[in-house]
């Protein structure tokens, strides 16, 4: 990558105003690593540009003068998408002063929000106006909109509500000639041609910087219940799924899988945590209903949980009887990840497969680590609902980290190959970024990588936007 | 456009085999006119492929001689979308015999079929194995799921399950170039790049042809109730909705605004229906709860009406006590359309606002029309908890029906420039096919028209599939 011209960047510094641009390292520095430290990058400019046309104008002169930018919300992406590379050819463009709430329609169950609002912002307006942004993750009290859409953000609540792309109506994008297409519509149905916003979610900014979007609400839950079950292993979490769907009252809005280990690492190393229940088991479900009435979703979750344990599916469970104990329930599933970095080195991956084939993929990638690398503890968790599991393999007890952390391509691979084999996805809610863009060549077709890049030669030929990000 | 070269028809047939065209004038008539009459088209070759790969080999061989080809499913646009033009310069590609249901995966919650298979099997499919499809439109017995796809159908579940867009987990799709797209993935969270699915969902056969898709189900309501309710009017009928979201137990599955004169109509045409209510009243809410369990459902139903009854929001309500029952309600609502032909000309508009805008927009589309035409009987219905009315202006009463129809542009401006004003949909549900292929551009802003042409350009650079139609 070559060096941004001073004369460009003196232009890009005059479009936003004294306000608007960072230079000084200590400035710059958090805008160049990503959280995890797993990249460094390296940029001559920070824009922090105030409004859709200051962002347009930013774009154009990039344009006009073919200089790389990437588009940064919250930066809290997992796969380096939002890092500029380490050459410092790239400008980094924060949305993070485009945190306007524009408009909420609660009649319409519409928000319109600005690209740099915070995702519990968003969910803090919703609640004001008396309903909910869904939305939850684990990173909400700092990501941004954009990225949440540029990433399709994922989470717990995708079994009832559905990723950022089902709660996006409508879109404010800049294109990369600098251009504002105006697609911020608050409608449930529109079929007047191609649907547009579609292609810029989950696109990582590659294909235009999004600067607004018309977000769904939803009634706020009057009766939320939650749950902790011993199951006898994924299988039967897969089968109980089946059951709490189809229970009467109420909806399953969370369900998540915890194996033995991950509570063990969470009561060993999270203060202020305890064992649900008396005895241990092998695997739990982590189940939340919403919806229903108070008395009648808990009663209705008691029989559906005393059916499941006749059939085997549930060896036992407790139901939270207070908000403060469902926290404590959550607080187990959320902070398993970060047991796991007091215990050694951890291997990640976020994979997807049909539900179907969940318990299939557990057993067989267990197996095929453990083959890899003897005495490899499993710990697989997460979003079990949606077919999609937190695949982190944490090194033997013993052994030397970065001997352990060496043999991450092997794992990976391995647990790729079964993921692809399983017809799943590779990176189910992380986008691939700088991570796993060579990675997924190996699994999509030549076609869809073809189709993928004709899109974006079609709409950035110069290649300006995030440059060999997701491409 | 030009005629065919018999050598590049006599190839196409070998393709497919005896079995697999037609071309006798009898035979190939029901391709070529558009169920409603609008259109009337000419083809030389009715083409009925058995396998994707002879669509495939159909699709590479119009490509290379450039011979243009109309997809073409149940038939049942509005809009044109899947009839030829007149001058016989295109075939017609039937997907029909494209007919199986490839896979039930129950525990996925998911259907694989082939875009030929007629939406009601799917959802016999779905019943069969315990699951619900949930896509509701009046064409069900004869559409089929490629056009449902091609056309993003919504209908009468939008409220609760989303469009077809929302219901669809994966493709298979011919490209322009005749290579086959596998993405046929039944994930509920795949992020590894741009959706490319989205760009065929609602292209209306423009973009390639879908062969085959992987479609979401859903556990099957245990309950539902219906009910009729009298409402003061449309900005009532809106407020009612936010109660119903919000009633504790099931959930709105639909909600649809009925005006007395669409009521009369029906019982002054349409055998078998009665009017619900004891008194006449200017306005109904046909409503539908499902999902939480029978006798708790009804009660919560009972109190939500009654506490809207107590705002003034509902002057008279009625609960199907039968399926039959709920079947004659749904009866009046789905023979508006059909009962107004028997009184006269109408004009057919078929757009979406906000839900905060709805009301304005009834009550100012209906001054609007009535000056243009004095004496023209408003009839408008609908998904009014999608933002989606059926806004169909009748002649008045012994004008004459070609002198009314005759205004037809007039008034479909007058109603699309308002339905603009509120920030609307000019098509809701039905598509842009030929009717509205010019409309669009008058309300799209360019850079949309660019973006839509520029994906067009790259996906079918040779303009081969549907030409003409939605751009």
């Amino acid at each position: 990558m070559n060096a941004i011209p001073a004369a460009v960047l003196d232009e890009l510094r005059r479009i936003v105003g004294p306000r608007g641009w960072a230079s000084d390292p200590a400035d710059v520095e958090p805008y160049l690593v990503e959280w995890r430290g797993l990249y460094r990058g390296a940029a001559p400019l920070v824009l922090k540009p105030a409004s859709t046309a200051e962002v347009a104008a930013i774009v154009a002169h990039c344009r006009r003068t073919k200089t790389p930018l990437v588009p940064q919300g919250g930066n809290t992406s997992l796969v380096g998408g939002s890092i500029p590379f380490e050459g410092g050819g790239e400008v980094v463009l924060s949305l993070s002063r485009l945190n306007r709430v524009r408009a909420v329609d609660a009649l319409n169950d519409t928000i319109t929000v600005e690209a740099g609002c915070v995702l519990a912002d968003v969910q803090a307006a919703a609640a004001a106006a008396g309903r909910l942004f869904p939305l939850r993750i684990a990173s909400e009290s700092s990501c941004q909109i954009g990225g949440n859409l540029s990433t399709n953000a994922g989470g717990n609540a995708v079994l009832r509500y559905g990723s950022m792309r089902d709660l996006t109506l409508g879109l404010e994008v800049v294109l990369a000639d600098g251009r504002v297409w105006d697609g911020l519509r608050g409608l449930r149905k529109d079929n007047t041609g191609y649907d547009v916003k579609h292609w810029f979610i989950g696109a990582e900014g590659t294909l235009g910087v999004i600067t607004a979007a018309v977000l769904k609400l939803f009634p706020q839950p009057q009766a939320i219940e939650t749950a902790f079950a011993a199951v006898p292993g994924p299988a039967q979490a897969v089968e109980l799924l089946a059951l709490a769907k189809a229970m009467g009252g109420g909806q399953v809005s969370a369900f998540e899988i915890v194996p033995r280990i991950g509570l063990e690492l969470v009561l060993r190393y999270i203060p202020g945590t305890a064992d649900p229940l008396a005895a241990a088991h092998g695997w739990y479900v982590l189940l939340e209903c919403t919806g229903g009435k108070g008395g009648e979703l808990r009663a209705d979750l008691e029989t559906m949980l005393g059916a499941a344990a006749e059939r085997g599916l549930v060896l036992d469970a407790t139901i939270a009887a207070s908000a403060a104990q469902a926290a404590g329930l959550w607080k187990i599933r959320e902070n398993i990840s970060a047991a796991q970095k007091f215990e050694g080195g951890s291997i990640k991956c976020d994979i997807a497969v049909p539900v179907s084939r969940v318990a299939e993929f557990i057993a067989r990638a267990g197996a095929a680590v453990t083959a890899l690398v003897p005495g490899t503890r499993v710990v697989a968790f997460g979003h079990i609902g949606d077919g999609n599991i937190h695949f982190n393999p944490l090194q033997p007890a013993g052994m030397d980290k970065a001997a352990f952390l060496a043999r991450w391509d092997d794992v990976t691979r391995a647990v790729h190959d079964l993921t692809h084999a399983l017809g799943g996805s590779i990176s189910a809610e992380h986008g691939v970024g700088r991570l796993k863009r060579e990675e997924i060549r190996r699994y999509k077709a030549p076609v869809e990588i073809e189709l993928m890049a004709a899109l974006k030669r079609a709409l950035d030929p110069d290649g300006i936007l995030n440059p060999g990000k997701l491409l």
